[in-house]
């Protein structure tokens, strides 16, 4: 049986999503056990619950052997706020623990990596049921905490990837979070952009990306109309800006705010495939 | 007689704005004489031209000897992008002038106080004529240039200033832009950003301003409204990231995307008096 705890460091989920992912998990994923945190529910503002009641829930599911695998529940905002003290106080148990989320939780996946804690894998998360093929997006999560390979995302060759959220990645760079990422493969994805403000994240996010392997664009969606057009596609403004830098641009990334959402497993692929 | 060049690094200005500008600086201002760049009325998608149209205009007015200073036009989005190969190619005729501008110029500002080059000065830009209050900005800038000292932001004291954007400064850290600002009273504004994102952006510059003399928080206007509240307004926000890096949060600044935006010259006071 795979044990999973589900929690929010960002935002809240609503009762409806959680049963309809409880349901789903138990009708075909006999394997796994989902146990989703009380804290879930919480609201505090723009918070799924107080910074201390968000770090609590996160340390008690980190922290207890009985979980195999920490599933955030959702994105929004909010993670950055407790990353690092959470991972700080992170015990022996979270140390073979996998952890999947995407987009704000991105920034506990990064601080997790850089401290080489357990797993961190960028996959769809709980709240994702509710997107346009949402179910097959929550089932790719499940499945890959089943022993399921086919939702990785299907570029991944030999050097080892990454996976974020590019505002999050562009906010992550320089803190005491970030990770070193020479040598890896870094896809990003984007939402609700503006093309200018796109732009402007590639020019502080190529800053720092020297030494990486290559990037990979995954999906940049629901772009807002301005008042006028950018004059470049997002594609463009990747290459001009891994030019920039003597950065390798090494095609797409099939992620991104969608159902669709591939799963890529940070590091080293042949090691995902052994987990 | 001072010189002033006006060139557009990010997004064009309108016949209209320039014609009022200069005829205000006509009336009123007759020991200053305005060179408005026919680049300033340029437009390529988001731009006031191409990147090297924009580069071209501000090498030109930047390089030549006859002008005093340089008066970035306008902001929005785009000095980034040809900030540091600027910088690079400004001449000796570059290191004596006085550099205006705010909001986008600021990677230019950035730039230019880290290399030394010149006097950059946070301070309304032409462009600011059309909003609520414009004349009056732009009367600030231009009695700046003419001598006149009742225009700086009032708080600045025996400690060396500097006044951002909070994106922009956000966006420079960890740039080969980025200016050292250990020791410095660190001015920062926003406009148009979602208090989620202030909290985000907050994250992110004061995880690299580790050093720095203190915070002041200018004015977070014209905020979105979100689907639900934050739980914090734009000053509990500063505080509590300056808290969580040690920097002292030194209360307002007189600074912001209004007509009331008061002028920071770059560096020492005493300096800025003698300028």
């Amino acid at each position: 049986m795979t044990r999973i705890a589900v929690c929010a460091p960002s935002t809240p989920i609503t009762r409806e999503d959680a049963d309809r992912v409880l349901a789903l998990a138990a009708a075909e994923f006999p394997g796994i056990e989902l146990h989703i945190h009380p804290q879930c529910f919480a609201t505090q503002g723009h918070f799924a619950g107080s910074d201390e009641v968000r770090l609590a829930a996160l340390l008690e599911c980190a922290n207890d052997p009985a979980f195999d695998a920490v599933w955030f529940a959702r994105g929004g905002y909010g993670a950055c706020r407790i990353a690092e003290e959470a991972v700080a106080r992170f015990s022996a148990a979270a140390m073979s623990k996998t952890w999947l989320g995407y987009s704000d939780a991105g920034y506990l996946l990064g601080a997790l990596y850089r401290e080489r804690i357990g797993h961190p894998v960028h996959a769809p998360m709980l709240a994702c049921v509710r997107r346009e093929g949402g179910e097959a997006a929550v089932r790719r999560t499940l499945g890959f905490l089943a022993g399921e390979r086919s939702g990785l995302e299907p570029s991944r060759g030999r050097q080892p990837a990454v996976a974020f959220n590019l505002m999050t990645l562009a906010m992550l760079c320089g803190t005491r979070m970030m990770p070193g990422l020479a040598g890896h493969v870094v896809m990003v994805e984007e939402v609700s952009e503006h093309l200018y403000a796109i732009d402007r994240l590639f020019f502080h996010v190529t800053a720092h990306l020297g030494g990486i392997a290559g990037l990979r664009l995954g999906r940049v969606s629901d772009v807002p109309e301005n008042d006028r057009p950018f004059g470049a596609d997002a594609e463009e403004i990747a290459r001009f800006w891994c030019a920039r830098h003597a950065i390798a641009y090494l095609g797409p990334a099939d992620i991104g705010h969608d159902g669709a959402n591939r799963i890529v497993p940070f590091g080293l692929a042949e090691r995902a495939e052994a987990q």
